[in-house]
């Protein structure tokens, strides 16, 4: 049996896609569209309200494509305070005009195969901070659910940890380089979701998803041991864009 | 031909998953709302009395993200009463209010790769009680359905019973550090199910779910042997939980 | 090339799978639900007429979990009587209150891999009437398509006439050992629908559903050349049991 | 790299399979449903009229089982042409009682294996007929989508001509044996739709495609490259077959 | 680790491809109609005028076959432009006759496989034409969606940069022979859709779509490292031909 990396966990986290039914929304009368906007926006207030009080954080972007028209990315303490999450926004008039798109629910992990043996690593504030991350604010999201592949001889779980470390410290090399281009939040979803993990980035230029992504393709990690899941990508919905999205 | 391990079977399981019709809940008046919850509870509370009188067991969680809203897990005796527990739910008003997101069938099963020659497990109250389970009511549930692989020389069909029951030990032994932690209920469901197993875990702390199958996923058997299907998680619904879902 | 064995067909077979729609059945008044249940028992009757004919059978099972609620398992002479069948009931009423949720059309087959030269098996009156079955009305039936693997190494339709004979005389002495217990139909889909066999079983005890399955997973006919889709699994319905679960 | 082999093509073909609302067809009053009738009837004869002059054809079959209720398989000159009969059987009041169920677009295909070095195949009578064929009105209709794979040491298109021309023409000795039973039309969908071929049987007698299909996958060519997608199988539909078909 | 290739990049793109609900439109009376109709050709013009300004270009086309019945393919500059592109139809009563059937996020990319050493591409202005294109208006599309394998012994990320050079120069050979017959756009969707890459053909003879693909696949890039996804085909949507579309 191979030995597995120690993994340390933060915030879970719940990705929530949703479609607009443009028709019903467009047949509502304004009293009962403004009506849902001013209940969005105080639930928007009150996730607001968690981040200050640094209990959580929110990402809200529109997703271009017809995969989704806007996901909310929620980071809670809690299991349950995520589904209160979403049940809250199920019973909102606004989301009588949506129809659930996909969802993913996972945890912020930082896996620790750089880790320093004799040290505690939540005794690091970094650490602590990168496990319960505010969300950033920039312009552009991408989200992607992944697996180590086990396939005949490209099986992950069965190098043995040296193996696994050596290309894992390469492969965060070629993060690096991003460093200020793309924040990446990595969030594990073995026994939570379908793949093994989830992989949030964000960025001002949507590009360098593009560039990120693809230069890991060619590192051994990637090439023979990832499999990936649906892609979607999206732009900041900050108050001003979401009244643009919704104004009909 | 390689020898079939002998199994033990117990109660039949059916995972009912489902998803509330928000919308027409809320637009239902708060008359038709509390007779459905009424019948709701009755239902529940037979379900309470089955369990009660050892001739089955309920549990009931809500789900976390858009796969389902909630799940009963139906332990009986046949399958004509695990039948009979599908249409009588399908019959109440409440039903009409959800929309069937996904099921699973199977049977409670004790694998006997370490039974001792010359005993009768079914004279080892322990095993018995382990076949007839009641669920525990602990605070996460997860639950996943997953094969054993047989492709090329990753065939678990083909080895022999002894290199099966060596790297089933080693797969027991990584369980028992859970014990406590995670409380893990093992369904076969070849011949009633897409899938060869189902696995309903329960804990108070769902990170030990994430922990338990990530350190597993390292081990021979799942590492080569494993294939995984979708995995749900949720939190468990007791009666103020479940008002509290449902009041709109 | 690989040499073909020599198969036999009989009767036709569709199996048609529909789930109930529970809500509008309940809004449904009582007049309405009689005269549709009164049209269902006329059609059941004709099959019934059919099956003392000997121009075909048919059976009828619940289905548990949300698969389907019920099966009809039609054979007949020809794919014109089973289409006939199938739009008969599309007309109904009763079936406005139903949605399709799978079907399956295939042939009744024998494959000749244990065929004496020299004899004619149609001569046989045990062949003939394998080939032209009045299902049975057990309790239980088991239904799941499959196809011989062809992939790399684990490729049946490369194997000589002699490896298969082989194997498929290993895999019917398992068979064998549930005479009794499970009655077993094949049907061949090659040419008629997405996979190449579907097989039916029949059983009093479902359990033995179970262990046959899995028993013949371990031979390596299943274990390097069986690939399998969906299970479904069921219950008999009968006058009184198709009363209860239309009762509402 | 490998030569391609040479290919004629002919017409265009659309497989439009769509399924009946039966419950919204029974519920329509005679008149409307006459009407419908009336119009469906009219689009009939014109494909008929289009089939006289020999501007391209038309098959008309039920389908049995769930997949569809019924096929149009086309053939015309142009995807323009095409896309006409769709769209005015779309605009037709019957096609409103009718919701899409599955299509096919490819084009009439001879592979030139065969090919005699110095010739103009059409320049012969007989290749041009079967590149533009009036498709026969036999009982049964059989289509599936195929593609040649590339998997491993299994990749059809690394072989070299020589290799794939010894191949195809031992399969086509196969096909040669069901002349007179079976009547293949192949057309290719490279660029066109999800798989690289369709391929449409006909015949008097449904068994016969099973027996070739099944023949067939012994044959080097599909045994070790050929991937097959879904199958539907039907009855032809007369002017008497769907006035059966549609009355209520 | 295997070195990227260098990758220019232009303007974003969105294929958008909805399906007509025929029914609704044709009930819709012919005020509602044409209402629609003069706001469809609304935004028709502005993606028109987009065009002339040469900050965008939109290519419309029906779709052969049940996938859609017609495509949009924008280019911008942002997707933030793109993502309003679709807000705006979706806003349209137009968008209400109509469902989304399939999107694909991507950027116009040039691989820079042939670059010339000490030469800066974006200098050149042929290359920057490529990046952000005019959509051609010619009879025929064709799209679909790709990846690059990663299986086995046919990983195209495991191989050295030379290897990949040769392959792509040979691969981009057969491209060059249909020059003027058939217009390719390669746009990059890694971190935005879930493909590695989007294929536009534009062609005035569909055939050549066929054609170039089948030779194409037996090149080895393809044949051992292509795998591919949907494929959509479709004629020109010019002012006319909208007219006749939507006529009922």
């Amino acid at each position: 049996m191979s030995e597995a990396a120690q993994t340390l966990e933060g915030w879970y986290a719940l990705h929530d896609f949703r479609t607009i039914n443009w028709t019903a929304w467009k047949q509502a009368d304004a009293e009962k569209r403004n009506a849902a906007l001013d209940e969005l926006q105080s639930l928007i207030s009150e996730w607001k309200a968690a981040e200050d009080a640094k209990t959580g954080s929110t990402a809200f972007y529109s997703i271009v494509g017809q995969k989704a028209d806007f996901v909310f990315m929620h980071l809670r303490e809690t299991l349950e305070e995520l589904n209160a999450l979403e049940v809250a926004f199920n019973k909102t008039t606004f989301a009588q005009f949506t129809t659930p798109a996909h969802s993913y629910v996972s945890v912020v992990e930082l896996s620790n195969y750089m880790a320093q043996p004799g040290t505690d690593p939540l005794e690091n504030p970094e650490i602590v901070a990168r496990l319960k991350p505010i969300l950033p604010k920039w312009r552009h999201i991408c989200f992607y659910p992944m697996n180590k592949r086990r396939e005949g001889n490209d099986n992950w779980y069965m190098l043995s940890m040296d193996e696994r470390r050596a290309m894992m410290r390469s492969h965060g090399m070629i993060g690096r380089q991003y460093a200020g281009k793309v924040k990446q939040i990595i969030t594990g979803s073995v026994g939570f979701d379908n793949w093994e993990w989830g992989v949030t980035l964000f960025a001002e230029d949507a590009l360098q998803f593009k560039k990120l992504v693809y230069e890991m393709r060619f590192d051994e990690v990637s090439a023979r041991f990832g499999d990936f899941g649906e892609f979607f990508v999206g732009n900041l919905l900050d108050g001003d864009g979401l009244n643009q999205l919704l104004s009909v």
